[in-house]
């Protein structure tokens, strides 16, 4: 019966089957079932009311958003959210009461634990921003790097709110000195007998991050589900996804990086053959990026005449100037159109590209500008992990109009 | 088995309900939904998807987003987004290909039907707005005018994604000469039996609106469910919820608005005691309104000290300016802080005023200004039908500080 629940949440869909089911009931849900087990894998338990019809499911605890199902509407819903989880989430009790769930604030001159419900009274922010896995792109890198082959979907634009992180930090008795990064612990099990540092969720940014970063309790105006970091979830806006600490325990403000496996000799950009050490660059903030999701290849040929290319197109660390489109596979760019809401600094916008197309094969690219100027590039560094690919050229898609 | 689904969708509770039910399976389900049932009338098919958790079931095409539901992210989920359909909502079928749905354009210099799939080559444009039903703040009336009592709940600030509807009519040629309003019919079955010029969804708004108006195929970036208008849905910002007509098959630029029950007399702004006239002033634009959601009496005792306070603000049709929130039932008023991402004119602002409160009660109110100066006034407008209701002080909340 685990696939059961993975008819439920599809949308487009449901609204139908829920009419037919009407005074039906549960044989259909079976059989809708066993359809969606025939079609793809069923969506893990613990986020079984996410929409299968819009995700990729790598394993049980990597899903990825198809890249037919971003839509143009900015926002990406939870349901179509992807997930990255480095270990399993902890047990879904600890949402039993979101109020009371702790969080250990250290490196300010008044250290001390706080729970939710203390954190609320503290401010109340907002923030849009693409929350992407370091990995995204992953799947188009050559030589196969371990790790879930990504290409696009490991990405998503929502929105989150909580107390500004700089507001508990005042509320403690400011910084203690020598504070120079942001460490976020995440509340996950740690396996029996392994060594806690070689696998614990911890993460250090810059202390620059404390301007934007959030502790934050509700994801796309819900209470933050348990697959996406509920209760409680450090946000770094501008920060690949392994950043923002799911669950979080301790926020600590110290003077070194953690020396945590996942920080020391993970997610870190090492040549390819050469295994990642701390002489390696992090992954931290996000590079300029864009790609086009309409129309694509799986869509079938598009109809000559009045097509509309869109896409969506961000700045990462930085705030977004503008994008170009292709259609000749990079030869020649034109300026896109940004439409929709602009979210801000670390939202996606999302582009439209109006072009009249006569029969024929294009390779439709786009290539997006940060507000520093940086250009998204053609070619992605090569890397032994296959982190931060922003390769416009990767990104591309063929398509065929007749 | 029909309250099944209800139970399902309620992400705060699923997460938990999901790893409890692993290999379990449908008893559980059963028992979710038996417990979902004693505490509320149960979802409606059509709605079965929807979060019950957030939702007031006031009747099978009438549900409301509770007052606590709506959370601190700007954007309603369409999980806990509220429903009022005038008939009932078309066959699910009319979803199976929604590119092949057809609308009728007509008092254009070339009018002819379009399908879905050419309006998506005519443009794409998003607008974030407030889709609020004529009749919210109803229940707060004193003579207890007929239709739902709806209190804060029957509106939303959602995300839709579609044609520009001027896009369309450049491309029919231009507007036929005298065209004064866009009028629009919906796609709902007519009942035997009656006169369907007494009951169908036709709305004339001013062509003034030809300039934000969509043709809409998507909301909050899935394709529009059947129960809030899918395949395509003509949205004018800024308008309330009857005007932006569900399952359109016409959209017409007319010289005279329609003589449709629904536009003739009905959704007009009578004395209270009067049936509505053509003589009575219709309810279009929205205007100038405020709430606040937090903290609700229905949360319980506030504890002293520094509260957050927040609420929801827009100008209708007219951007908001600003927002002022008062702790003494009106007395006195200080300005709030506009928090979140702006998603532009037609959407809602989400406010925060940050109080230090001492033990005991308090009348918490807010009062937003539109950016051409009108204030949100004291009192509603006594009429009939119980519309437009922006009364602040109907809107406040009273709350105990211990």
């Amino acid at each position: 019966m685990q696939e059961t629940p993975t008819s439920l949440p599809r949308r487009h869909l449901l609204v139908g089957s829920a009419s037919a089911l009407a005074g039906v009931g549960l044989a259909t849900w079976t059989q809708g079932a066993v359809a969606q087990a025939a079609t793809a894998k069923p969506l893990p338990a613990f986020v079984s009311w996410k929409d299968a019809s819009a995700l990729i499911v790598h394993s049980s605890s990597t899903l990825e958003t198809k890249r037919s199902a971003f839509g143009t509407s900015v926002i990406t819903p939870s349901e179509q959210l992807f997930i990255r989880n480095n270990l399993n989430a902890p047990d879904a009790s600890i949402l039993d009461n979101r109020d009371a769930w702790t969080v250990s604030i250290e490196g300010v001159k008044s250290p001390r634990e706080l729970s939710v419900a203390e954190l609320k009274t503290l401010g109340i922010e907002t923030v849009a921003m693409v929350l992407q896995c370091s990995g995204n792109g992953r799947g188009f890198f050559p030589h196969k790097p371990s790790g879930t082959p990504w290409t696009v979907g490991a990405a998503g634009c929502v929105v989150w709110s909580g107390v500004p992180l700089k507001n508990v930090v005042q509320a403690l008795g400011g910084l203690a000195d020598g504070a120079r990064y942001i460490t976020g612990t995440g509340g996950e099990k740690i396996p029996d007998g392994v060594d806690p540092n070689s696998v614990k969720v911890e993460r250090s940014v810059p202390i620059a991050a404390l301007e934007d970063a959030l502790l934050a309790w509700e994801l796309n105006g819900s209470p933050i589900s348990l697959a996406h970091g509920g209760p409680l979830r450090l946000i770094v806006p501008g920060y690949t996804g392994v950043n923002n600490i799911k669950y979080v325990k301790t926020v600590a403000f110290t003077p070194k990086e953690t020396t945590a496996g996942i920080m020391a000799n993970r997610y870190r950009v090492s040549p390819v053959g050469t295994k990642a050490t701390s002489e390696h660059e992090s992954v931290l903030g996000m590079n300029v990026k864009s790609w086009i999701n309409g129309p694509l290849p799986e869509d079938g040929n598009v109809k000559a005449g009045r097509v509309q290319i869109h896409g969506v197109a961000f700045g990462g660390i930085e705030a977004l100037r503008g994008v170009e489109v292709s259609l000749d596979g990079g030869k020649t760019w034109q300026a896109a159109r940004l439409v929709g809401p602009d979210l801000g600094k670390y939202a996606w916008r999302q582009f439209v590209f109006s072009a009249d197309l006569k029969p024929g094969t294009y390779t439709l690219a786009s290539r997006a500008t940060d507000a520093k100027g940086t250009v998204q590039p053609e070619q992605r560094v090569e890397n032994q992990d296959g982190y931060n690919n922003n390769s416009w050229r990767d990104h591309a898609v063929q398509v065929t109009v007749a």
